[in-house]
């Protein structure tokens, strides 16, 4: 177990670093803080969901590169819009993306990363899963159901118009909401189950 | 072990009739019986990705009866066209996906569930996981990348130019076609699998 700890406390060191940078999305703090309180868990990514516009092929060296606009909260038409003017004729294709909040825990052991995937479960992350099992490591992926993928522009080329982006935008904010409410689920789930944490370890 | 073997037993008899009944897409078949053919292994459903048009809201009771076009081949544009211009206006919405391959796997232990996880992370299939652990039981669900989403039409007013589906049509036929890529992967490091099982089953 001791390798568990020694990774936590690395991460957990990483993460505050990362939080004074402003490199964490304040809108999923106290879902980390939440669960890295938890002795059996620890998170080492995470993201609140977000709307993109992403140029491909990103075969750049840096995924991060192929971003042309990126934003955590709702977004409004006019600044995705002005985005892809000034870029649709720059780059060989532009999508548009939203993306559902996402949350990399590891756990302890299988006991925990079986009741972090209940509880996601219950509140109906159903893509959620274990993605990786080592002997003192269980790695599982809390994620939203809400997306969104489109094309934009290909060949330097526009392919949509203003009102078909307009609707896209529109419908991107929802989902984007509407994720963040299972976020909250989550959430409070977490906090029942926290509070239930020392019972479970005396188990 | 008993309940799995009978569990095991139970599919397999209800794959036998969904496959006489033409119920299993047949680009994914071989790929279900070489799972199968795992002592460790079954599988419970299965999907070799699809092109769909669907209405929302989807509170229907049935899930299956919100589609209103669904493919497992490449789609021709004409079709699509076709039946968005018959439904837009007789339903509140219609949505465009285009959706990758997917496999629900039970495995007998941990051991099996996690050599079937690291044989989907080497080919690729990086949202693979572990879904649900139960005492006898370990379900993965072997998942593709590729994936489209979009609006199409909203309150019954159309919101997308031929033109932009046309383009729609054709990235959608490329994603399903490299989702095939992936499901070829992830058969052969299957079969290599099968051809090594005897080994592990002796370990």
């Amino acid at each position: 177990m001791l390798e568990f700890y020694k990774l936590k406390e690395f991460h957990i060191r990483k993460l505050e670093e990362h939080i004074r940078e402003g490199k964490v999305d304040r809108e999923i703090i106290h879902i980390i803080k939440i669960i890295n309180r938890f002795d059996a868990f620890f998170t080492t990514s995470s993201c609140a969901g977000r709307i993109v516009l992403i140029r491909t092929p990103d075969n750049l060296k840096k995924q991060e590169k192929a971003f042309i606009f990126k934003s955590h909260q709702v977004v409004k038409f006019d600044e995705v819009w002005n985005t892809v003017l000034e870029n649709y004729n720059k780059y060989e294709n532009i999508w548009f993306k939203q993306e559902p909040f996402i949350i990399h825990v590891v756990c302890k052991n299988l006991k925990y990363a079986n009741i972090l995937l209940k509880i996601s479960s219950k509140v109906g992350l159903k893509h959620s899963g274990i993605i990786s099992l080592k002997k003192n490591r269980v790695i599982t992926e809390i994620i939203g159901n809400e997306k969104i993928e489109t094309i934009v522009s290909k060949n330097g080329k526009l392919l949509l118009t203003e009102e078909y982006l307009k609707e896209l935008v529109n419908e991107a904010n929802k989902k984007l909401l509407r994720s963040r409410v299972y976020m909250g689920r989550f959430y409070y789930e977490l906090l029942k189950l926290f509070n239930s944490y020392n019972k479970l370890e005396g188990q």
